[in-house]
């Protein structure tokens, strides 16, 4: 029988910076990861709208099998079906069984399919990780004019966007009010798709997808109230749950949010299995509550927990911030930690401020755009709990300095004298540099 | 004899955002700003280079009066020619006196002009932050050719690409081995020096002005060991000094970088007088010994730290960080905290990491620019002391995102655990995002 020290289930973001850090750690541990795709063929996911814009194919957009062998980790392409915790054995669809010290489960989480009517329709389409996949997806967006897209969150934002850089007819159907609604406030949503409608882009909020149309091909949907969209293709994005089969089949325990509990430390509850990504659940690191945040960024920032945790306990995690951004055009929003909703849903008493400025300085500097900051303190404590941003290219790392002064829990009072660096070109002006400013706003409320 | 209870001299961007804190923190006092700068003169000071290439004028690069009168500030245009510390009023040139409570000296730094023969000819200009000044040497540059820049600063960079934009012919001319060499590691350095060469700019380093020729207007420059080169115009931009004649008038103690003495207040050596901006005296927020760091960043951070202690102390000074940025075409250099060559020479034992990766993912996206950081960790407490990092427009926002771990002085392991977000346009990969990756390899040095 096979047997490695330290074998990892599943390839992507997660799975990888795990193997990487266990390899940074532990020297002479064998490290393997076992997975199903075949060599060359690990999408980058948060790269999946743009094969269809930007970059052009799937082949464009691939995570290479160097981020494995440059750490001296075997690559075992192979599906796990069962995992024996006594034996601490997997074995696997191509019929061996490999032993284990340490197990990762890195497997992910697929998109959720609507159980509705025509959701085997010929044009159906939703954001698979599959080379072969998205290929049909991008011969069948070639072949078309009409699209709609069932979900209004970011991926349905991003696969908009670019389906409208090919010239496509599309329309985005959202059940709640906004887009973006479970992850800005209404304000930047409102931003977020106004920027989509000058762009030429339907929205359709507050309206469900009751059905499909069509015989062989999608020819359209029907809304709950009965009117029905004309469509070529639809694209279903309306979120992703967690792959926690093989978990479920080895009696691991399932968490609130329906993925695999870890423990701080990212042990599930047999002491030698550890989940990573997607497939593992989340806490807030603000409420310590389970948190449904599914994000590359999170799964590579708990690859580099377990993975040094694997032999020894040396990295606890403090639950997930959430930072991320989008584009739209050249316009960006961004956001890290809690909005002033999830804030207050999560039982916090908070003060908010907003500010807007050019982000160039001065103003009259050639393209510059307006640039907006809300920021979210608790009342109590004065920390920061969230801030959110709309600007331009920049919005992305402005989203990573507020999760960095979010998790040093810097007060009003400190982020109002937090030291910045500023430029013509690249920011706002040190006058008004916002995150500050807003901060400033704030303290006068608290 | 007019009085107001908090009077401001300067009216740049330490003026500004001491009184607008003023205002904020204490709603009834009467506060003014005296400054010699007519109504709608007070330039944008890092705007000053993209005036001649970027911006177009000297009139685009304004600060609006309305931030002194939308925070209730009255603007006194006048000039103080003494301070009474006894009778607590300062005197004017208009002949008036003033009396005030508390008394903020912001009256900036002035450009060193190097006593070398011919400096005073017709087309010697300097960094004079003066709207006709400014208009004159627009005025030059329009009729000329050439252009020696003495100092291979940020200031000296800044102005040659601009000049270079207009199809001048510019020679940088640095005392140095390399421009940049104080507030960058040799790999840096270099590579703006690259990138400047690559733009048509030429620089020779190593090398000092001697004296400046011609008869009335500049034909070039002499260069110790005799070479001479051929200019029509030569920029001078070696440093600034700080305009302290009115502290040293009053008796106000003088500290070691001939900046006006402060304690971690913003006091001067009399109670009643505070100091911000490029007058006041700086400490290294990583030593605590005095520091020559003078940035409108840090004028306006010191502003919003004394604006709020004018009439009781309200906000500690805990020493300077150091952020900051710049652009050559369209790559950019920043950086936060101390070089390495800082920190060694400071007398920290520390340890080093470089990472290099594009900065969008995958690396197929269009634009992707190579973006390189480098970190510097204390040996002993293993905390980020400083980084710099190169690539695309972002470096102004990642030297922010360094500044805040950096202030809140994050270890190498919690660098490396630091939560981040990440997006195909905006940043480098989840898997590889270069702060935290760098973090990783230091940690395998410590």
């Amino acid at each position: 029988m096979e047997k490695v020290d330290l074998l990892i289930i599943g390839g992507s973001a997660g799975g990888i910076v795990t193997g990487q850090t266990a390899r940074r750690q532990y020297k002479d541990a064998s490290i393997a990861v076992i997975r199903k795709e075949k060599e060359g063929q690990v999408l980058v996911p948060c790269g999946l709208p743009y094969i269809f814009g930007t970059v052009g194919s799937p082949e464009k957009n691939i995570m290479p099998d160097k981020l494995l062998s440059g750490s001296n980790i075997d690559l075992i392409i192979d599906e796990v079906t069962s995992i024996d915790k006594q034996a601490k054995t997997v074995a696997t669809a191509s019929g061996k069984s490999i032993g284990y010290d340490r197990l990762v489960l890195a497997t992910g989480a697929d998109p959720i399919i609507i159980p509705i009517p025509g959701r085997d329709l010929e044009n159906v389409f939703c954001a698979i990780k599959d080379v072969d996949y998205l290929n049909g997806l991008l011969r069948a967006v070639a072949a078309i004019k009409d699209v709609i897209i069932i979900g209004g969150g970011f991926i349905g934002l991003e696969f908009g966007d670019e389906f409208r850089k090919r010239g496509l007819n599309v329309t985005i159907v959202e059940m709640l009010p906004h887009c973006l609604e479970l992850v800005f406030d209404e304000g930047f949503c409102t931003l977020a798709e106004s920027q989509l409608t000058e762009r030429g882009v339907s929205i359709k909020t507050g309206a469900k997808v009751e059905a499909i149309l069509g015989e062989k091909k999608v020819t359209g949907v029907r809304l709950a109230g009965g009117e029905e969209l004309k469509a070529d293709l639809v694209f279903m994005c309306i979120g992703v749950r967690p792959n926690t089969q093989l978990a479920q089949d080895a009696g691991l325990e399932i968490g609130e949010t329906k993925a695999v509990w870890v423990d701080e430390y990212g042990r599930t509850s047999n002491r030698d299995i550890f989940a990573v990504g997607d497939c593992a659940e989340k806490r807030s690191f603000f409420s310590k509550r389970p948190s449904a945040l599914k994000l590359a960024s999170i799964a590579a920032q708990e690859g580099r927990i377990v993975g040094a945790n694997l032999l020894e306990l040396r990295r606890r995690n403090e639950g997930v911030v959430g930072a991320f951004a989008t584009i739209i055009g050249d316009s960006g929003v961004g956001m890290a930690g809690l909005t002033e909703t999830q804030a207050k849903a999560a039982g916090f008493d908070v003060v908010t401020s907003d500010v807007k400025t050019p982000d160039k300085h001065p103003g009259s500097m050639p393209g510059a755009k307006e640039f907006g900051v809300k920021l979210v303190f608790e009342k109590a404590t004065h920390e920061l709990l969230g801030g959110q941003v709309c600007g331009g290219l920049t919005v992305g790392e402005v989203a990573n300095v507020l999760a960095a002064l979010i998790q040093s829990r810097m007060t009003a009072s400190e982020v109002a004298t937090f030291q910045y660096g500023t430029h013509p070109f690249f920011t706002p002006s040190p006058l008004v540099y916002p995150i500050v400013n807003a901060a400033e706003l704030a303290l006068a409320k608290l």
